[in-house]
């Protein structure tokens, strides 16, 4: 494999200018999609090319790359496959030298697929270009506001600006997982569907994200990769600079393996062998789709912890037991109070309430009992982690007021804290404001907490190792 | 422990008039929060009971139950601990034979309060009044609209009628279960908060339950349980009428086990056994709160399936591959289709469409092409459960088309079907749409699908081995 100037792949995502091949005036076409999102959001100058108009949406179409007034940083290109080469060249040999190819019909397709797949990157390869795709949704990029995902706005909700970047081997899944982050309000730095990867591939992707200055945290859903190797040593050199990795990978299971073939024509190869590979370089590998969120906005939003020794500050003993439980369960600690904590809470709390870990403040704590409770545990040497459950049905629980404790404390105390609250509608829109103004992960059950901190603790530790021992 | 007529627990749920000692008019008192619910939603009569008053939300006050015009059913205890045995005495020696004590301050605050727990039970036991309690929430009866939960209707919503119960040890745990169990729109027969069980214990509204026409599932919260044996045969007898039982028991872990006991003051035993034994006789026992809500909606919800094995109709390759991971490690089956199912399926799907299962029927999938398959898998004789899942971000998929397909279908077919749709708001309202009106459980990501499946089916499996071998 050829190296790679990992720096010729910023005109992916911060292009002056953009050709759109096929752009369309067509309702219901990609092309007509594409060219829509671009010109809503994107600042940089669009080009509209089809040989069929001379305008699209109020801007002036050109026949083809040939009358540009000028070499367009990136093409995007959603013609139909079989011509799909024709025009790279055309592109290529006026000085292009990046292409998104959103078109299907390639290797995914079988054997004549594969063989204009061959031809693409040949041209490619020929004229210099780098292409990510084909077979994609391809990016979006938070910060410049490029975007090339063609689904209507109304169901394709897309996350604000922020630090975490997500590579997908897979379109649909990709755009689904970005609307779900949306949901929760994290924020990205960039989304590359790369489809087939004939080009680019996933691991220089990642060189990219290790060089980028908006990205902190990477996410990664893949099916099969060609280059195992490669992709490790990527990994490997995230981790070392302090950016988490986080993967997650279908093809766990000997029918899931086939389910790919069949999906994107790559090997899946063996799970536990990425996977050990993956984790001995510093890569976090969930489970599941939920898993993928939850340590996503774990290890986005918290700062990092110095220990897994988790006190638990509650409303409700229920609650509280479980979150024992699940922080035990995952082999986290709970917390031991010092004495000099447990002796201060005593002459705070009422008497009925528990000044072991967890500490329980009763069903009837007014918000003070929260301030008093939150920041005995943030300040106790052997506390790292901290999780406040508010049981939200009863009456006297004060999100607000609680909110407002907790972010005070956070600048002072600086340990990871999240917050946990089961319940329905009321509840529910407690916890979106709790994220969306202090950035403090909430979760509906404190198995998903407990979680959270299992992630965050388990890359933080694997990272403290590998930065220790270099790229090596 | 003396014999129970289980009939005598109807009072509980039907009765014809209840008495609310306590009932006040101050805001922010329990005894006002109860008199408003009942007032607003029970359809027998109401006494208000407070020397103080004559008069109670525009209804007659009592000074005490001597002066009451009948004999109340029910009366609901919400006057402070230290009057709790007198008061129970003078409605006792009246006649009455049911009280929910609301009222908290007996053995889980120490000494003082467990001799006060003694004296009511002897009172109870004396005059022959069951009670519910103390330090609980008492009970909510979504037929008859009984309901003695005090929290705000604006934080706490309560499900609507439906053949879910719900008997919890913790109160404020158990009231956000049913929040949240409101937002799904999960039908409930009755809620009991127990509390410390005095009088009434668990195993008793499981035998009440286990005859009561109007439940078909039981979930159960436990920390502590007194008498395991009596569970356990509560459990079997439920079991073997085809009444699953869904537990969720704190205390798993030691330092979980030590919390439990600073919150109720119960013993939580070890798990292990518990676990055994709950499962041995039937019951299904869950890990997390997530699942508590999963399994009760599939169990809820979904007809009996024949077997385990597993067929994906899916939009995206991705979600596909994802499910069938998620089916296979949990040692669910993927279904062999027949050849007739995938000559047909051939004949019917574009060439790009995998006819293997998952089938996969392509991100442009209109809604023909969901009957098509969907109607395909359900008649195959290899398929017992069917995952239908459709990527909501695409502007292909029409969401009121594909329900409509699932109704219809599910009427001719009856098999156990789920929908999957990872994403944000236009999804999760969709979501919610096909819940709400089909009553086909609906999931945000594979996995929990695939778990939902494995609970319905290692339910099943119990229920029919123990209902063969009897109540033995």
């Amino acid at each position: 494999m050829r190296s790679t100037r990992v720096s010729d792949l910023a005109r992916f995502f911060k292009p002056r200018s953009v050709a759109v091949l096929g752009a369309s005036v067509i309702e219901g076409t990609v092309g007509k999609a594409i060219t829509v999102n671009l010109v809503s959001e994107f600042k940089g100058l669009i080009y509209p090319v089809n040989p069929k108009y001379d305008e699209v949406l109020g801007l002036k179409a050109y026949k083809s790359c040939k009358d540009l007034p000028e070499i367009p940083d990136l093409i995007v290109v959603a013609v139909p496959a079989k011509i799909v080469p024709q025009v790279l060249e055309e592109c290529g040999s006026r000085g292009t030298k990046a292409a998104i190819v959103i078109s299907a019909g390639f290797k995914e397709t079988g054997e004549e697929g594969e063989k204009l797949e061959r031809m693409l990157v040949d041209v490619a390869r020929k004229l210099g270009i780098r292409v990510v795709g084909p077979n994609c949704l391809g990016v979006y990029d938070a910060h410049s506001r490029l975007n090339t995902i063609f689904n209507p706005p109304d169901r394709q909700k897309m996350p604000p600006p922020g630090n975490v970047a997500f590579l997908s081997q897979s379109g649909a899944l990709g755009a689904a997982i970005l609307d779900w982050l949306a949901e929760y309000n994290i924020g990205m730095s960039k989304f590359v569907s790369y489809g087939n990867a004939a080009d680019v591939k996933e691991w220089e992707l990642i060189e990219y994200l290790v060089e980028d200055p908006e990205t902190k945290v990477i996410m990664m859903y893949i099916e099969g990769v060609e280059d195992g190797r490669s992709l490790l040593k990527a990994v490997r050199k995230a981790t070392v600079v302090g950016k988490p990795v986080i993967v997650l990978k279908a093809g766990k299971s000997e029918k899931g393996v086939r389910a790919v073939s069949s999906h994107t024509g790559s090997l899946a190869g063996s799970y536990k062998v990425y996977e050990a590979g993956l984790t001995q370089n510093g890569a976090l590998v969930v489970n599941e789709l939920d898993e993928f969120i939850l340590a996503t906005k774990a290890l986005s939003w918290l700062p990092a912890p110095h220990g897994d020794r988790v006190a638990i500050v509650t409303n409700g003993g229920g609650a509280g037991v479980l979150t024992t439980d699940a922080v035990e369960l995952l082999g986290l600690h709970l917390a031991e109070l010092s004495e000099e904590t447990k002796t201060y809470l005593r002459s705070k709390l009422p008497p009925a309430a528990s000044v072991n870990n967890p500490v329980d403040i009763l069903g009837d704590a007014p918000p003070e009992r929260y301030e008093v409770a939150i920041e005995a545990v943030m300040r106790d040497e052997n506390v790292d982690l901290v999780i406040v459950i508010g049981i939200m049905q009863s009456p006297a629980f004060k999100p607000s007021e609680v909110l407002e404790s907790m972010k005070r404390l956070l600048k002072k105390y600086k340990k990871p804290t999240v917050f946990v609250a089961p319940g329905g509608e009321y509840t529910v829109s407690n916890l979106k404001k709790i994220e969306s103004e202090a950035r403090i992960p909430t979760f509906k059950s404190p198995e998903e907490a407990a979680k959270a901190y299992y992630f965050l603790t388990t890359w933080y530790k694997s990272y403290r190792v590998l930065k220790s021992l270099g790229v090596a």
